[in-house]
């Protein structure tokens, strides 16, 4: 595991959520902002925003703090959020649909193009507006829709066989909500998302007080 | 913020990776593991591991590794995990029925023991097993079932008046689904759960490929 990886996974998700401030900011109209202000609304210290910052570039004038703007676009950009991306929903069950009606993916350049299931009871229905396609079709609607990411909630009986089908379709990435760990290909980038594991952080915190 | 909340925020996170790659270790039989084992299975280094453990005392020995079953053990005691929890998942929508079948909060030891929703429709309705209550009812169930952890899955629309009856009603923390910033008194802690903050992390690592 390279270096550049390792500051990217801890210090990314802290840039998501300095932008979401620094979008506060910008719709309240301040103009500027101090890393101290970030810091503080975001739970960490001036020092590890400007650390954070500095990994990407040079930003902002000592004593003058950061211009909100520019600092939205630069960070927008770092994560990519420049441009829109195509993902699919792969698993049509309660936590798939849920994200399907989830206004914040359109919000933040993540159209939802194409869904997927295997039971045979939900491929053809429409879900919020859009026709659920057997996982078989995956190649071919990966490569006639330029999906990039997919988005999976198969039960963990499917992983296997959908993983494979996945590997085989030409996408990027895929965000894991299984418990399970994906067999990928080299190529293709994986982002676990783990339920039980927001809870131990919490049970932790918990523990301390 | 605290220099301790700071440490925490990032290492637990990578505590629950390590547990999870340890219990493996243990089932296949491993009795030790070295730091460089499960720094490539965690995608960080060796010296992170040595330094994220070192946080809350010294275990292992140079050279001889940690012991799988004792580092299983000590990990579980520091995220809390020595002890079940009793949890409420408050909203009962396509997220929040999905959570409720979750085996892995189970098998963690936090035990579901209440639901709460604001709709009529729903309350007094059975959701695997357990009785849907009206979330006015929150403070006596918290109170009578000793609930110390409450799962927050209602539409933004009801976050307010949702919070306010948290506050009121003794429970020591929240995992918040919802993408609303809660309003909680000083004592309770929160852990944000924010399903687009997943996708631009995996929007991240893709535009740098």
């Amino acid at each position: 595991m390279s270096n550049k990886k390792k500051i990217a996974e801890s210090a990314i998700s802290r840039l998501s959520l300095y932008l979401r401030i620094l979008e506060d900011m910008v719709e309240e109209g301040e103009p500027t902002v101090s890393s101290q202000t970030m810091a503080s609304q975001s739970g960490t210290t001036a020092a590890q925003v400007r650390k954070d910052l500095s990994l990407f570039g040079s930003f902002g004038r000592r004593g003058l703090g950061y211009s909100s703007t520019d600092l939205v676009s630069r960070i927008r950009q770092i994560l990519g959020l420049n441009r829109r991306w195509k993902i699919a929903v792969i698993g049509m069950g309660r936590i798939g649909s849920a994200l399907v009606e989830h206004k914040g993916f359109f919000d933040r350049g993540f159209d939802i193009v194409a869904l997927f299931d295997t039971s045979d009871f939900k491929v053809g229905s429409n879900v919020h507006g859009l026709k659920v396609h057997h996982v078989n079709d995956m190649r071919a609607l990966v490569q006639d829709k330029n999906i990039e990411i997919v988005v999976l909630t198969v039960p963990v009986e499917a992983v296997t066989d959908v993983t494979d089908l996945i590997n085989d379709s030409g996408v990027r990435g895929i965000l894991n909500w299984t418990p399970a760990r994906l067999a990928v290909s080299q190529s293709i980038e994986v982002k676990n998302v783990n339920m039980v594991m927001e809870l131990e952080a919490l049970s932790f915190k918990l523990s301390q007080s």
